[in-house]
């Protein structure tokens, strides 16, 4: 398993292309509510606290641009788009279960020290 | 298992915690080699390229008050020092695994496309 990780010019390539993929500030969350089915743009507004209509915009389209969700035009007039994961960006939502555990000892970590 | 990821205040935590944790540029890159036995920070001018003194330097300070990593003197004059992983940061090299499986599929992805 430990050879699946690539050094290419000194980088971890599939690891590191994976971090930078979801290291936006809000891309986790937005994964996560897609994930519970939230589709429209509008609705991220209610669940997602701060985040402004500029920023969502630039962060959905940086995640369709990386593969991770789909945009679907629902309704002409007016424009209505929703998204969802594509099969790849649900893989992503399994693999970041291994390091949300990890999240957690490290919050605990903190705790005790 | 799913319940394991907590939202609060619109944010998930744990999870956030660790993206940011492991985000910095070279962060990735230092816990590989320390997992692979580099110790020395000198040693990892050359196993990282591009990387400077004074951004390495910066980047295991954060790594250490993140609780990843420790810091040992080994001797005094000239002072030396060596890193190594702590438990999390070990913890931490189980859970990538699954993010690198997953930034693999993203390029292959990426080529298909």
């Amino acid at each position: 398993m430990k050879s699946k990780i690539r050094v290419s010019e000194n980088k971890i390539c599939p690891l590191e292309h994976a971090v930078n993929t979801i290291s936006g500030k809000w891309k986790i969350p937005i994964v996560w509510h897609l994930h519970h089915g939230i589709k429209k743009p509008t609705d991220f507004y209610s669940k997602i606290a701060g985040i402004n209509r500029r920023v969502l915009t630039r962060q959905l389209k940086e995640m369709e641009e990386s593969g991770i969700i789909n945009k679907t035009i629902t309704r002409l007039k007016p424009l209505e788009v929703e998204y969802q994961l594509t099969s790849v960006g649900d893989q992503l939502v399994q693999s970041l279960w291994s390091l949300n555990n990890w999240g957690e000892v490290l919050l605990q970590e903190k705790i005790v020290r």
